[in-house]
């Protein structure tokens, strides 16, 4: 199928996972956003199911997802895990709806647009009905550097991470709480969820390793969403993904060449003219990006803006970030896509 | 002056800062590497003077440090800051003892060797009475870098850094688990050490910043050190220091460039046999180097070895290290200096 499914002004909206950590989010960007919504549909497991969640004003009961839960749905976001987004995101489509996923499952489909409303939200039609939202550190750090690449060629880029367990789900936070509780307690604690201890700890991202090339499946989403997000299909990325004893945002040291001298100055110029950047520089005060400051909101912090001494022909920029996981990195990026799909109906109708 | 100090074969041995995060590590790595000591004399600011620390079954008095202190002592450890460094270090030497300084205020003097013994052990002679501890930093980094120089000629090096709360002493590792108990019991925290929230957060390393270039001088200090201790003065270095909420073992994502290429297997080879160093390097059990499990030991753990993607070439490697800050980043490789020295003492009395 390869149409653009029209969407009335007052949409039935569905979330898959709305108990989730990315799930909840979503409900309450949809809330504090202002999207139009004329029935919020909430879908998760049957163990979830029956759950109340509040959405202007009132209770939404979860329901249990099921193959006939699409029925007059306009949008659907998934927030599940890739299976169930390969199981239901074609049900959802065949129903006539519109699917905005924020599973790995399509990412790399090339009938499904992989979108940063502020980085390509321009390439977001012609889609076949499921439009994917990326892995949470390619959206934060595109987030960023499309604003960059605008003006000038990006020829190289190093992203060394700091990631929250937000991006682990909102059990990985509860162990995180718990573990820390234990620890500060001097109590013993045994983690369920993650492979290593978190209190006071970091360790190495825990997807999957190629034993081939030493790269662990975060790293190699990150790699391949962040050229397809730029349209650089063959940028030389290097990268390394940590987790961080952090709730909930992810921050990255970024090292980006340019095909030419680019100034620090204007940089720092670009990025404050950005949508859905924020920079936070303040050298004097010793004041820059900072995960308790990225949480909560919407924007994308950037900061330590500077030549990269990596290279001595000031081609290079290092940059650090802070973007909230839930948010930028998920539930925000996830609606916005869907206000582009609003937006583009409300356009190709009044055409 | 230009003399080797006469080291006899049971020093008198002082320890400035005795009390100190470093100081208590100084004085346990003395008792658990079995240097031989005649007499341990343990000095501090008039604050800290009175208490007794415990050496080898005794109790020591901690004794307020004068400019009389150093009569009779062979070898002197400073960590006390550079400001004390600076002032004393020069009395002790006068007195006749061979200071081991921690602060950073000789380690760029061209007098004074700065010694990783794993790295540049061999340049500790000749010196001027003093020998400098690197920063904890460039110590770590060097241990596994220096092992690869000697078989590949590094050509660019980059660090991203996860640095612990004892970089910045005993008060702000307090300060970290304060706030973290305050944080998990959701009571309000006003931090007094650190200039940023610790608990659940992370912020670019708090050294004052140039605003000439943008760098801090954390990232300074790396960068000078790195180059001294491998003897790479004109090295590119790019470097970003983060603290981040773990206690005591700094953590540092590395990306080498050689002269040709390397592989994977060629490092892990050769950091295998490498003092200092212990690899771990496991990809089926995603089980690479942790804070948790640098913290306490000697060895600095090495892993995620293989070739940095961001260069095609296939001449950069990628590491993840963790090392110890309090031994290795500061006092063990303070201890090991001593021991080299008394070593030498031992070779120069026989030769």
């Amino acid at each position: 199928m390869n149409v653009q499914q029209s969407i009335p002004p007052l949409p039935v909206i569905a979330v898959v996972g709305a108990t989730g950590a990315v799930g909840i989010e979503i409900i309450n960007c949809l809330e504090s956003r202002d999207v139009p919504v004329g029935e919020l549909r909430l879908l998760a497991s049957a163990r979830s199911a029956g759950q109340h969640l509040p959405f202007r004003g009132s209770d939404v009961l979860v329901q249990e997802l099921t193959e006939r839960s699409f029925d007059g749905c306009n949008i659907v976001f998934f927030s599940a895990g890739a299976s169930v987004s390969r199981k239901y995101a074609p049900l959802a489509v065949a129903a006539g709806a519109v699917v905005v996923d924020n599973s790995s499952a399509f990412r790399m489909d090339p009938n499904v647009p992989l979108i940063v409303p502020e980085a390509n939200g321009g390439t977001i039609a012609p889609h076949a009905g499921i439009i994917a939202n990326p892995n949470c550190v390619a959206a934060i750090a595109t987030t960023a550097l499309a604003p960059l690449q605008r003006c000038w060629a990006i020829t190289r880029l190093n992203m060394v991470t700091y990631q929250s367990a937000s991006g682990a789900g909102a059990a990985a936070m509860d162990e995180l709480r718990q573990a820390t509780a234990a620890a500060v307690n001097e109590e013993p604690f045994e983690q369920q969820i993650m492979p290593h201890p978190m209190a006071f700890n970091l360790f190495s991202h825990n997807a999957e390793i190629d034993p081939e090339t030493g790269y662990n499946g975060e790293e190699t989403k990150v790699i391949a969403e962040t050229r397809r997000i730029l349209g650089l299909p063959r940028l030389p990325v290097g990268i390394t993904c940590v987790r961080v004893p952090v709730l909930r945002a992810h921050s990255i040291a970024l090292s980006v060449r340019f095909d030419g001298f680019v100034s620090p100055e204007s940089v720092r110029d670009k990025l404050s003219n950005a949508p859905g950047v924020r920079v936070v520089d303040d050298i004097e005060n010793n004041h820059f990006p900072m995960p308790c400051e990225a949480s909560g909101i919407e924007d994308v912090l950037v900061g330590r803006i500077r030549t990269d001494l990596i290279d001595p022909t000031g081609q290079t920029i290092a940059m650090f970030i802070s973007g909230d996981q839930l948010l930028k990195g998920a539930a925000l990026n996830a609606v916005q896509i869907a206000e582009n799909l609003l937006a583009q109906q409300v356009t190709s109708q009044a055409a």
